[in-house]
C-alpha cells in the first residue's frame, strides 16, 4: 500500500465520500489512488477557490468533515479565501496540498533556504496558511502519515473547529508504507469540570429567576455543535423572548412563539429593543461580534447581566467594553447536557415581557405593507417573504454577501428543517454558489437555493460548468441591483453619494446573465416587478433542474433598518420619532436628546 | 489633504496611471479619492486575483510599476496567487489593502490578540502575504505614509524586484495630513565594487578566449533590467551560439544568426546539445532553475566552466550540484556598462562551433514536416509556426501554463520588437488572460494575444466582462485538447495511462466556448484542422476587436521533445537512436550504454 492509498482509506473512515479537486503535477500521485478505490470519489472543479468553499459547505452538511486536494503553488494559494471562510466560521475542513519532491524544497539545502523557489511551483503554503488554519504542516517522512492525519483531524474538530492543511511532497505520495507499523496520534481528552459548570448553571438559573426581562441569544454554535435537539428541550423551560445572531439564524424555527428575530447592526428593531432593554442575557454559542453588539460594545445590553457559553476561551475573554459576568468556556453539548439534567422541572415565565417583545415584533416588522405595493422593480424584502412560501420543509438556502445577504437574513423565514447560512465571518463575494454545490453534493444532489448578487456571482461564475457537469438542481437567484449595493449605501451615508467603483456608471458592469445562463444550458428567468414573483418562483423553485433567476432590484435599494455608525443598537436608522423611540425604552441609560439622522 | 489623496499623488509621481481594483467596505475611503483626481484611473475587475495578475503584467509593460487596491479579508486573500506570480518572476507591484479601523484590529487589545477576528472581515494579510512579498506592512499612523510608500516602492524595485503590500486601516485612509511635514525614506545607494567587477570581467574574457565551445545564456533578467539595447552591443562582440531560458525567450530576436533556441527540460535538442557540449557558459540574468538544468543540476553543462551574472545573491550561491565558478552578484545594467567599456574592440569568434550549433538547429527543428501534414486536429507546433507569420512587429503574446505554454515557448518565433511571456515561476492556470488585459491597458488598449488552454481559461473566465467593458482588442486563442495535456502526458509516462481528473471522461469538462463567447458578445472562431489555420488567423489576428479562437488539438497531443525524469539535458525524449545521439556528443562524460525509452 502506498501513502496516497492510505490517505484515501483514512478519509473514508472519517466519512468523507467526496473530495473537491483540481489535479496538477504535484498532486498526481495522490489523485491516482482514486483509480484503485471505489468508496471515495472526487469532484473536479474549475477553480481551487471554489473547491475550498465547496468543502466548507460539504462539511456543514456532511456527517463529519470535508477535504480538498490540490497541486502545489497556485493550486494551494487559490484555496486561501475558502480556507479563511472555514477559519472564521469554525468549520472543520482538511486541505491536502501536493508539494515538490523533498529534495527540491528550498528548505532541503542550507544554501537554498533564502531562495524564492527551487522546485517548479514550490511555494511555502504552510507559512502562508498558518494564520488562518488551526494546523498547517508539511509531511517530513512517510512514517508519520497516520499520526499527522489523525492529529489534523482531531485538531480540526476539537474545541472551536476550523480548517487544517497538510502539505505532501510528491516523493512521499508514492512511498510504500505498512499501515500496521505506523505511529498513531493519542488524543488527550479534556475533562469537563462538572462542579464548576454546575455552579455556573445554578448561577444562571438564579439570574433567570430574579430577572424581569431576560433574553436568550442563539448563535452559530448551536448548528456547529449539532445541538438543535438539546436546544429544543432547553428552550421549553423558558417563556421569554429568544433572539438569534446572523449565524444562529437557522438554529430555531421562525414560527416559534418565543422567537423575536435577529439582533445586531442589521437586526430587527424588535429584537434590538429586546436585547437593549433586557436585564439578563444568556448567549449560547455566539462570539458577540461587533456586527451583533454594534461598533461600541459597551452599549450592548448595557443594563443587563450577561452570561455566555462559548467554546473559544479567547472569545469569551475579550475585553473591549462588553462585560461578560458569567463566562462558561464549554461546549454547548456539555452545557445543555448538564443544564437539562439539573433543571428537569425548571420553568422560567416572564409572560409580560414576552408579550411586550412580541408586540414589538408585530409593530416593527421588517417587511412593511408599502414594500408589497412597490410598482417598479422587485422589493427584496417582499421577495424574501414570498420565497419563504415556496420552500420545501428541508430546503437549504445559502446567501452570499453584501446587500443581498442582508436582505435575505433580515427577511427570509426559516421554518421546519430549513437551513439558511452564509460564510458569515469572512463574507467573501462568491461563496454562495460553490457552497450551494458543496451542500448539494454532500446531500446526494439535493436541491439548494443560492441567493447571490450581480457582482458576487461573477467571482465563481466558472463553476456553472461544475453545476452543469454534475447535473445539480441548484437555483441561482441573483438580486440584481446594478453593482455593489451595500457600498452604495455606505457612500450615500458617509461620502456624499460619490459612487466610485460601484456601478455601471463607473465601470462595474454585469454580463448579460440571460446569455451566460443559456451558454451553459441553464434555464433562465427574470423577475422585474413584485407582481411577477409568484409566477416565476412557482415554476422554478420546485423544478428538478438548475435554474438561474435574475431578480431586478431598484439600484438605490437600501438595507432597512441598519445601525448608523456610533449609535447604540436600539436606535436603528432610519430613526424612529423620538417620542415613539423613548416609549419603547425601558432601561434608564438613554440619550434622550440625540436626534439621529441618516447621516449620523 | 487626506491620506488617500496623498497615496494617489504618490502613485502618479511613480507613473502609475491605472490601478486595478474591486472596491469594498474597507477600501471605500481610498477609492473615494479618485473622485478628486483626474490624473489617475482605476479599472474595476471581476475578481481580485485577476487584478493582481493584471498589475503584474501592467508592471512588465508600464513605465515603472503597478498597483492594486482591494478591500480587507477576502479582497486581500484573493490577490495572493497573483502576488505569487510577481514574487517568483521578480515583478515590482504594489498591493494596497484596506483594513478594519485600528481600534477594531485584534492586535489593538491585549485581550483580543488570539481571537480569530475582531473587526468585520479583519484578516491578518500582512502575515499571510509575508512569505511571497519583499515587504508587507500594516500602516500604524498617518504620519508614516510617505516613509512607508517610498520604502515600499524602493524595496519593490531594488536588487531583485518583487511585490510589496501595504495594509491600511480605514480610519487612517481618511486622516488629514500635511504632506510637507511627513518623514521621507532615505534610500541607501549600494556602490558597486568596480574593481572586483572589472577583475571578474577580465576573467570572463579570458575564459571566452581560451574556450573552444563557449555559449551565452540569456535569462529573464534581460527584460527585467531593461537592458535589451546594452545586450545588443554586448552580443556584437561574439560569434558564438546564444541560447535562451524560458523567461529569456523574448530577449533576442529569433532570426538572430547566432540564436539557437531554448535550453532546458522543454528546450530544443539543438540548444541542449550546445549547452551540454559547451566548455564555457556565461549566464546572464537566469537563476538556472531546475527547469533549465534538468532535475539533476550537476549534469548541466557538466564539462563547462560556468559564469553567472545574477542580481540575487541567494540564487547565485545555491549549492545543489551545479558549480558556478565565476559568480557576479550584480545588476545586468552595471555588468553590461562595465563590460562594454572594458572591451571596446573585443571580438570572440568560434566560427566552427557556431556552425556546428547552427547545423544542430537545422537538423533538429521543433516543427517537423510531418506536423504540417497532420490531417486530423490542429498540430500545435505547426499552429505556432503559422501564428508567427501573422504577428505585427510589436505584438505581445502571453501564454498561460501547462502544455499550451510549452508548445508556444518551444515553437513561436519572436521577431522584431515582439514580446512573449508568461508567469513562468508560479505558472498558475488563468494568468494569461488577465495578463493580456493588464498589458493592453498599460499600452493604451493595445492588441495582445493570449494563448490559453481549455482548462486554464476557466480560472479567470469572469474577466471576459472586463474585456468587453473596456473594449480591449485581445485575441484569446484556446489550444483545446479536452483537459490538462501536460498531466495526461505525465500519467502516460509514470502512471500507466491512468487518466484521473484530467479530461471529460473523468469529470473535467469544458463549457461550450462558442456560446460563452457569444454571451459576452465576443466574436468566435474555430480551427479544427491545419488547413483552416491561415484562413482564420488572417481574419482574426489583425482585426481591431476582441476575438475568441478555439483551436482543436488532438487530446493525446504530446510535448516533443521533453526531458524524461533523471536523464541529462542532452538526451531528450523521444530518445535519438544511440548512434546518432553519440555522434552529436563532443564531451567525454556520456552514458553510452543507457538506452533511453519513453518510460525512463
Amino acid at each position: 500500500m502506498n501513502l496516497s492509498e492510505y490517505i484515501l482509506d483514512f478519509l473514508i473512515k472519517k466519512k468523507v465520500h467526496n473530495v473537491f479537486t483540481i489535479t496538477g503535477g504535484a498532486i498526481c500521485f495522490l489523485m491516482d489512488a482514486f483509480s484503485r478505490n471505489k468508496k471515495i470519489k472526487y469532484t473536479s472543479v474549475a477553480h481551487e477557490q471554489a473547491a475550498a468553499m465547496m468543502a466548507d459547505s460539504y462539511s456543514r452538511f456532511g456527517p463529519n468533515f470535508a477535504a480538498t486536494m490540490v497541486t502545489s503553488g497556485p493550486g494551494a494559494t487559490n484555496l486561501l479565501t475558502g480556507i479563511a471562510c472555514s477559519w472564521f466560521d469554525s468549520i472543520p475542513t482538511l486541505h491536502i496540498c501536493g508539494q515538490v519532491n523533498r529534495y527540491e524544497l528550498s528548505s532541503f539545502h542550507k544554501s537554498t533556504k533564502k531562495v524564492r523557489q527551487v522546485g517548479f511551483q514550490e511555494t511555502d503554503i504552510v507559512s502562508i496558511a498558518k494564520p488562518i488554519t488551526k494546523f498547517a504542516y508539511q509531511l517530513k517522512n512517510e512514517n508519520e502519515i497516520r499520526y499527522i492525519l489523525e492529529k489534523a483531524h482531531h485538531i480540526s474538530q476539537e474545541g472551536r473547529p476550523g480548517p487544517v492543511l497538510i502539505d505532501i511532497p510528491m516523493d512521499l505520495q508514492r512511498k510504500l508504507i505498512n499501515p500496521n507499523k505506523l505511529r498513531s496520534f493519542k488524543q488527550k481528552t479534556i475533562k469537563t469540570n462538572n462542579k464548576k459548570l454546575s455552579k455556573q448553571i445554578f448561577k444562571i438559573i438564579s439570574f433567570f429567576k430574579k430577572s424581569k426581562r431576560p433574553v436568550i441569544i442563539l448563535g452559530g454554535g448551536i448548528r456547529l455543535s449539532k445541538t438543535t435537539k438539546e436546544l429544543q428541550i432547553f428552550l421549553k423551560k423558558f417563556n421569554i423572548p429568544i433572539v438569534t445572531t446572523w449565524s444562529g439564524v437557522d438554529s430555531i424555527k421562525h414560527d416559534n412563539k418565543k422567537y423575536i428575530g435577529n439582533i445586531g447592526v442589521y437586526g430587527s428593531r424588535a429584537a434590538n429593543f429586546v436585547i437593549q432593554n433586557s436585564d439578563f442575557v444568556l448567549s449560547l454559542g455566539s462570539r458577540l461580534d461587533t456586527r451583533i453588539t454594534g461598533g461600541v460594545p459597551k452599549n450592548f445590553a448595557r443594563e443587563a447581566v450577561i452570561a455566555s457559553v462559548d467554546i473559544d476561551k479567547n472569545e469569551i475573554n475579550k475585553d473591549r467594553g462588553l462585560i461578560i459576568k458569567i463566562k462558561i468556556n464549554e461546549s454547548l453539548n456539555k452545557f445543555f447536557d448538564l443544564f437539562n439534567k439539573k433543571s428537569e422541572k425548571l420553568q422560567i415565565n416572564k409572560l409580560d415581557w414576552l408579550q411586550k417583545s412580541l408586540l414589538w415584533k408585530k409593530k416593527y416588522p421588517i417587511v412593511v405593507p408599502e414594500y408589497r405595493k412597490q410598482k417598479k422593480y422587485v422589493n427584496p424584502y417582499f421577495f424574501m417573504e414570498r420565497l419563504s412560501k415556496y420552500l420545501a420543509k428541508d430546503d437549504i438556502v445559502v446567501a452570499d454577501d453584501g446587500a443581498h445577504l442582508t436582505w435575505a437574513i433580515q427577511s427570509l423565514k426559516v421554518l421546519k428543517q430549513q437551513r439558511l447560512f452564509s460564510a458569515f465571518g469572512n463574507s467573501p463575494m462568491g461563496y454562495a454558489f460553490p457552497a450551494a454545490i458543496g451542500a448539494s453534493i454532500a446531500l446526494n444532489k439535493k436541491k439548494v437555493i443560492c441567493i447571490d448578487g450581480d457582482g458576487s456571482i461573477q467571482i465563481n461564475i466558472q463553476e456553472l460548468q461544475t453545476l452543469v457537469s454534475n447535473k445539480l438542481p441548484i437555483k441561482i437567484i441573483i438580486l440584481n441591483n446594478d453593482g455593489y449595493g451595500i457600498i452604495k449605501q455606505f457612500q450615500e451615508l458617509y461620502l456624499q453619494e460619490r459612487h466610485e467603483a460601484v456601478d455601471s456608471k463607473k465601470g462595474v458592469t454585469n454580463p448579460n446573465f440571460s446569455k451566460v445562463a443559456n451558454a451553459y444550458g441553464i434555464s433562465y428567468s427574470e423577475i422585474k416587478k413584485n407582481s411577477d414573483i409568484d409566477k416565476t418562483l412557482k415554476k422554478t423553485i420546485k423544478s428538478k433542474k438548475a435554474e438561474f433567476i435574475n431578480v431586478f432590484i431598484k439600484p438605490e435599494q437600501k438595507i432597512i433598518p441598519k445601525l448608523a455608525f456610533g449609535s447604540p443598537l436600539e436606535d436603528l436608522s432610519p430613526p424612529l420619532p423620538r417620542k415613539e423611540f423613548l416609549k419603547n425604552m425601558i432601561i434608564k441609560s438613554i440619550d434622550k436628546n440625540k436626534n439621529l439622522t441618516e447621516s449620523n
